[in-house]
C-alpha cells in the first residue's frame, strides 16, 4: 500500500479531494509534459529504457487497462494510429488475460493505471511478458509494482489523487499517451516526425485552456442541480469523443448512481435510439468543424435525429461552433484544439456534471458506494 | 429496397415475427452449415473467390459492423483469433470509415450485415476497398448492395427476417464468422486444421441443443412477466460471454425501452458495481466449468460479489454447473458445448426474456419505436 504525504492529500479549501483534484488537471497535463522535451522541441525519453531500434521494429501495440485508464487507452488508440500508423488494439486487461492473446516480441504492451497497484492490469502485464512481448507502464505513482514488473516506465504527474473517481490522473494518461505516440512518430522519422513536433507544440498550450474552462463550469453546475433527480442520462460521442461520452457515463455512474451510458453516436440508430423519449437528457460530445472526413456534420445529424424524438440535447461543442446551436438545449463551450487533442478539454464539464449532481443528491463523492481507489484483487 | 414474398413472410402460427424467428434458429445455424463442408469433414467455400493464397497471406482482420451484427463480430474475434492466431480487430462501421483504419492489401475486412443495406457497412466496406483490402460479407440477402461491393460473399441462410429486432440473424451471422474462421484455419493447416475439423463435428450438433434450449424456457417467460415494471437490468458476462451480455442488454432496450447496459463482468469493480443496489436485476452469463484459464471460478466470484451487494442473480448457466447455484436467485440452463460455441445458445433466454417483457408491456415487439429493420442512411 503506497500512503501519501498528509499534507499533500488536504483539501486545499475545497469541499471535495475530487473537486481539488479536477481544478488541478492543467498541472497535471503541464507536469506530466515537463522535462521530456530538448530544446530542439524534441522529445526525448532517456526513462524508457528500451532500445530505440527496438522500438522502431515494434508492428503492433496492444493497450491493457481497466475502467477510467481504458478510456484513456481508447483515446490513445485514435492518437497513435494517426501518428504512427501502428496498428494499436486496446484490451480490458481482466479480459486480454482469458483471451489468449495474440502477442510476441514485436508487439508493445502499454499498460495504463494510476495506482500501479491495479491487480487485472499487473496480470496482463505479466501475461504479456510470458509472452515475450515488451511492455510500458504508464501510472501515476512512484515505487508501485506495475511500473517494476515493465521493461519501461513513462510517470504521469499528476500528484496524489484520493478521491476514488479518477479526474486529473484520466487527463494525465491522455498526455502520457500522447507523449508515447508522438516519440514513436518521432523514432519512425520522416513526415511522422514533423507531425509529433507540430502537436507536441500545440498540446503545451493545452494546460492553459483547461484553466479557461475550469472558470466557465458555472452553468454546467446549475444544470447538474436542476438535474438532481433525473433517472438517466445518455452520452454520446465519436471518434476521440466516444470514450469520452463513455468516461462520463462512467463517472455519473459511480458518483450518482444513476443509468448512464455512453454510445458512439453512429451506433443509435442500430438499436438505443429505441430509448429516446420525450425529456429524455443526452450528452452529445461535438467534434471540431475543423475534423476530418466531415466528422462534425454527422454528429450535427445525430444531435438533430434524438432531438427531433424529445431528446433535452446537452451538446459540448467547441468555441464559435454555430452550426450546433439550433439543435442545442444547452450549448457548453470548450476552446479550439486540432480534434486530437480534444478529450483533454471536453471531458472537463462531464467531471463536473457528475461531482455536482452526486453533491446536490446529497452523497459522497469522494467515496463512492461499493468502491475501492485501487482494485488490489483480481 | 428487398422484397420477401408474402408466404414466407406469414406468421406461421406465431403472435409475433419475432417469436417466429427466435423459433426458426436451429434451422438458420443448420442451413448456414449446409453445403459447406465435403465428405471427408472438411469446409469447402468455393463461393469465397478469393484466391487461396491470398488468405493464406492475410496478417490481419477487421471486422466492420453494426448493433447486433457487431455483437456477432466480437464473438468471431475471440473464435477466429483462438482458430488461426491471426489479429482480429472488431470495428463499428461507422467509427471504422472516420478514423483512418490502418488497412492494406494484407488485411482482410468481413463486413456484417442482415440485410446487405446497412449505409454504414456499405461506406466501411468501400472505404476498405480503397485502402486495398480483401473484403467479405457475410450476409443474409441475396442480391444486396453489400456482396455486390465485397470481393466474395458467405452468405447466411436464416431466411427472411422481419422482425426489427434481429435473433435468428444473429445466430447465422455467428455460425457464418465461425465457418470463416474455422476454414481459414483449415487453410493454414497443421494443428490448426485438425482443432478446425473437430469443432466443425460439434457445430452441426448445435441446432439440436438450440431446439432442446426452445422447449424450455417457460420460466424465463414467467421471470419476465413478473419483470414487466422493471426499470433496469444489467448484463454481465467475460471473453464470447461479454458480446451476448452486451446483445441481451441491447435486445432489452429495443424491445422493452429499458435502461439495460452489458458489461465485461471484470469492469464491475472498476466502476459500473457502484450503481448495484438492493434488488437491482443482474444478468449474469456464465462460461463453462471446462472454459481454460479458470475463467468460470472468475465468473462465480463476480456474482458472489454483486450478491453481496443485493443484486438479484439471473444466472445462465450450464447443465450440471453446480458451483453458481448458492449465489443465483435463478438459474437459467443451457446444453453443454465448448466455450467458444456457448454463444449461440447463451444468448437465446436473453431473447426470449426481451420478446416476453416487451409483450408483457404491451408494446409492439416487431417494430419497436424510432428503429428501421435495415438502417440505410448514414
Amino acid at each position: 500500500e503506497v500512503t501519501w504525504d498528509a499534507a499533500a492529500a488536504e483539501k486545499g479549501g475545497y469541499d471535495t479531494f475530487m473537486e481539488k483534484e479536477i481544478s488541478e488537471q492543467p498541472h497535471a497535463v503541464a507536469d506530466t509534459l515537463l522535462g521530456r522535451t530538448n530544446d530542439a522541441g524534441e522529445l526525448v525519453l532517456d526513462e524508457l529504457r528500451i532500445d530505440e531500434d527496438e522500438l522502431k521494429s515494434i508492428d503492433r501495440i496492444t493497450i491493457v487497462a481497466c475502467g477510467t485508464a481504458a478510456y484513456a487507452g481508447m483515446v490513445a488508440k485514435y492518437a497513435i494510429e494517426h501518428w504512427t500508423r501502428i496498428p494499436v488494439e486496446v484490451a480490458l486487461a481482466h479480459e486480454f488475460r482469458y483471451c489468449d492473446p495474440i502477442v510476441d516480441a514485436k508487439t508493445l504492451v502499454v499498460s495504463i493505471s494510476q495506482s500501479g497497484e491495479t491487480m487485472d492490469t499487473l496480470m496482463a502485464v505479466k501475461h504479456a511478458r510470458e509472452l515475450g512481448a515488451r511492455t510500458i507502464s504508464i501510472c501515476n505513482t512512484h515505487g508501485s509494482t506495475i511500473p517494476r514488473e515493465s521493461d519501461a516506465v513513462l510517470y504521469t504527474h499528476a500528484g496524489p489523487e484520493i478521491a476514488v473517481a479518477s479526474t486529473k490522473a484520466f487527463l494525465a494518461q491522455i498526455t502520457a499517451c500522447y507523449v508515447l505516440g508522438l516519440y514513436l512518430a518521432q523514432l519512425r522519422g520522416g513526415t511522422y516526425a514533423q507531425d509529433a513536433k507540430a502537436v507536441l507544440s500545440e498540446l503545451h498550450g493545452v494546460p492553459a485552456k483547461i484553466e479557461a474552462l475550469l472558470g466557465s463550469m458555472d452553468r454546467v453546475r446549475e444544470i447538474a442541480r436542476f438535474m438532481a433527480d433525473t433517472r438517466s442520462v445518455l452520452f454520446l460521442g465519436r471518434q476521440v469523443g466516444f470514450p469520452i461520452a463513455m468516461e462520463g457515463a462512467l463517472k455519473l455512474k459511480e458518483l450518482a448512481y444513476i443509468h448512464a451510458e455512453g454510445f458512439a453516436a453512429g451506433e443509435l440508430k442500430h438499436g438505443p435510439i429505441a430509448l429516446i423519449d420525450a425529456g429524455q437528457p443526452v450528452f452529445i460530445v461535438v467534434p471540431g468543424p475543423d475534423t476530418p472526413h466531415g466528422l462534425h456534420g454527422k454528429v450535427v445529424s445525430n444531435i438533430q435525429e434524438i432531438r427531433a424524438r424529445g431528446a433535452r440535447t446537452l451538446v459540448i461543442a467547441q468555441e464559435g461552433d454555430e452550426a450546433v446551436v439550433p439543435f442545442a438545449d444547452e450549448v457548453i463551450r470548450v476552446p479550439h484544439t486540432s480534434p486530437l487533442l480534444q478529450p483533454l478539454l471536453t471531458v472537463v464539464p462531464l467531471q463536473v456534471f457528475a461531482l455536482e449532481l452526486s453533491t446536490a443528491k446529497g452523497l459522497d463523492v469522494d467515496q463512492p458506494r461499493n468502491l475501492a481507489k485501487s482494485v488490489t484483487v483480481e
